[in-house]
C-alpha cells in the first residue's frame, strides 16, 4: 500500500539492523526511490535482491549526491567520521538525519559541518535487537516502538517541515511517537538502554565468569535469560555508544550503587519489611512501565 | 498418556504457580491420586475443576495424612512453618520434597523435625514467571527447564530411590535434570537468580523512580522491558526468598560492585579498548549460556 507519491530520493547510509529496516519500510509504505551504502558489497546486493533499495551502492559519495533525505544508520562514531567527510557534497535543501542510540558525537560533526543550505533533524527508532545485520532488518521492526524526533529548535539546520515528515515515517511504520530535547535523549538513555545494557554484561559475568560459571550457567533459567539477553549485542557497537554518552552513563552507575547500597544494607540488617518495601515499588514502577507499552509489546 | 501406574497418592501442598503445574503435569503424565493444599476454597474448585487434582482441601492435614509423596510448594519460609505443624503425621515411609528457590530456611525445619521414617530429596524446578497462581499453572511448565534434584547423602531422610522418583519426574514433564549439593544451590541461586532479580528491580528503580520517571519508562523499549521483567514478581514472596538467602546475596552483590567500579575506571579513563573487551567477554559468557541452553528455550 504506497500511500506517499513522491519523486524524492532517500539515502540509506549504513544497511543494517535499524537502516535495512527503514529502508525496507519506506519501499513497502512510499513511493520515494530509496538508495542504499554498505561496507559489503554482498549486503547490497541482499538489499538489492530484497527490494529493500532501488540501488546500493559501496560508495557514501554515490549516495549522497542523489539523496534528498539522507539517514545516518551506521554505529555513532563511524557516523561522525562520514559524515565530515561527505558534508560538503549534500544537496541543497536535503535533510539530514541520524538513528543513533548516543546523539553527543554525531551531532558535534554535524553543527561542526553541516553546510548552511542543509536541513538536520534526528531521530531514535527504538528498535534493536542484540541480533543486528541487515539478515535481521525488517520492515514491521518498528511497529509498536518507540520512534523518538529530537526536537531542538536552537540547533543547526532545525527545520519544522524536516521533523514532521520524519514523524510521518515513524507513523507510518506503526511506531509510538514522542518529542524530546537533544539533551534529555542522552541522559534518558543513559538511565533506560546504555547502564541496563552494562548491567546485563555485568550480571552475565557475575554468574558466569569465573571456574564455576559454566555450571551455574547450565542451572540458569528465564529469568537470567531475559535479565542478560542485550549483553548478546554487538560489542563494538555498543562500545561506541558507550564512549560516546560516558557521563550520562557514569551517572547511572552512581545511582545504582546507592540501589545496591540500600538493598546491602537491608539485608545486613534483616529488615524484611524494607526489603518487601523495596521490592514492592520497584514492581509498581516496572508495572507502571508495562501498562504504558499497552499493545504495544506482546510479551510484557 | 498415563505412563506410570501406581496406587500412590500424591498431596501437593500449595497449589500456585509451581505447585499447580506440578498437580497438573502428574495427572497428565502419570496414573497416581494427586491431591492438593490451597488456602482459599475457589483455588481447590478451580483445581479440582479443571482436572489437575482428584480432591483439594483447605487445610494440610487432610492432604499430610493421605500422601505417599508430600510437594510443599508454599513461599519458603510458609513452607518451613507448615512442616513443622504437620510433620508427626506423616506417613511412614513417605517422600518430602519442596520446589523452593531458597533451601536454607525450609531444611532447617526438615532437618530438625523430619520423623526417621520419612525420607527428604529437595527438588528445584527452575520455572517461573513474575505471573504467579494456580490461574498462570500448566502441565507444560517444565518443558524444556532445567529441573534441580539436590543430591545430598549427608542429610536427614536422604534415599537414593526418592531422588531417583524426583528425578523420574523432571524427565516425564520433558526437563533437563541437574544434580548439585544443597551448598551449591543457595549460592548458585544467588548468582543466577536472586541477585540479578533484585538488580532488575533496581534498574527499574534508577530509570522510573524520580520526577522524570514516566517520561523516560516511555521511552524504553525491549531490552528495558526484558532486564526489568522479573522485577514484576511477588514482592512478598521474593522478600521470603531473598532474605531467606541473604548472606549469598550480599556476596553476589559485592560481586557486582567490583564491576560497576571496573566499568566506571574504564568511562573514566576513556579506554575504549578496554570497554570494547569488557562487552566482548560478556558476550562470550552471554552466547555460552545461549549454546547451553540449545533448544529449550526459544527465545535467547
Amino acid at each position: 500500500m504506497k500511500k506517499y507519491m513522491s519523486s524524492n530520493v532517500i539515502g540509506i547510509i549504513g544497511l543494517g539492523l535499524l537502516g535495512g529496516s527503514i529502508a525496507k519500510a519506506l519501499s513497502l509504505h512510499t513511493s520515494y526511490r530509496v538508495v542504499g551504502y554498505a561496507r559489503r558489497q554482498s549486503v547490497c546486493d541482499k538489499a538489492i535482491a530484497s527490494g529493500a533499495v532501488a540501488v546500493a551502492y559501496t560508495s557514501v559519495v554515490d549516495v549522497v549526491k542523489e539523496a534528498d533525505v539522507l539517514v545516518f544508520a551506521l554505529p555513532p562514531d563511524i557516523n561522525g567520521v562520514v559524515f565530515n567527510e561527505v558534508a560538503p557534497l549534500i544537496k541543497e535543501g536535503a535533510l539530514v538525519t541520524d538513528v543513533s542510540s548516543t546523539k553527543h558525537n554525531f551531532v558535534q560533526a554535524v553543527y561542526k559541518y553541516l553546510p548552511s543550505h542543509v536541513r538536520f533533524v534526528s531521530i531514535h527508532p527504538m528498535a534493536g535487537s542484540e541480533k543486528g545485520g541487515f539478515e535481521e532488518a525488517k520492515a514491521t521492526l518498528f511497529e509498536g516502538c518507540t520512534w523518538i524526533v529530537i526536537h531542538s529548535e536552537d540547533t543547526p539546520g532545525w527545520s519544522d517541515d524536516g521533523a514532521a515528515e520524519l514523524r510521518h515515517w515513524g507513523e507510518l511504520f506503526g511506531a509510538h511517537i514522542e518529542e524530546i530535547t537533544m539533551a534529555e535523549h542522552d541522559a534518558y538513555m543513559a538511565s533506560i538502554s546504555h547502564m541496563p545494557h552494562l548491567v546485563a554484561g555485568m550480571v552475565a559475568t557475575v554468574a558466569g565468569g569465573d571456574a564455576d560459571g559454566e555450571q551455574r550457567l547450565r542451572l540458569a533459567a528465564g529469568g537470567f535469560r531475559d535479565i542478560t539477553r542485550v549483553a548478546g549485542g554487538n560489542p563494538s557497537m555498543w562500545r561506541e555508544i558507550i564512549m560516546g554518552n560516558a557521563e550520562c552513563i557514569d551517572a547511572a552507575l552512581a545511582s545504582l550503587e546507592v540501589e545496591i547500597s540500600h538493598v546491602r544494607h537491608l539485608l545486613a540488617e534483616t529488615d524484611s519489611e524494607g526489603m518487601e518495601a523495596y521490592l514492592k515499588r520497584a514492581k509498581k514502577i516496572r508495572d507502571t512501565f508495562a501498562s504504558l507499552l499497552g499493545g504495544y509489546n506482546e510479551r510484557i
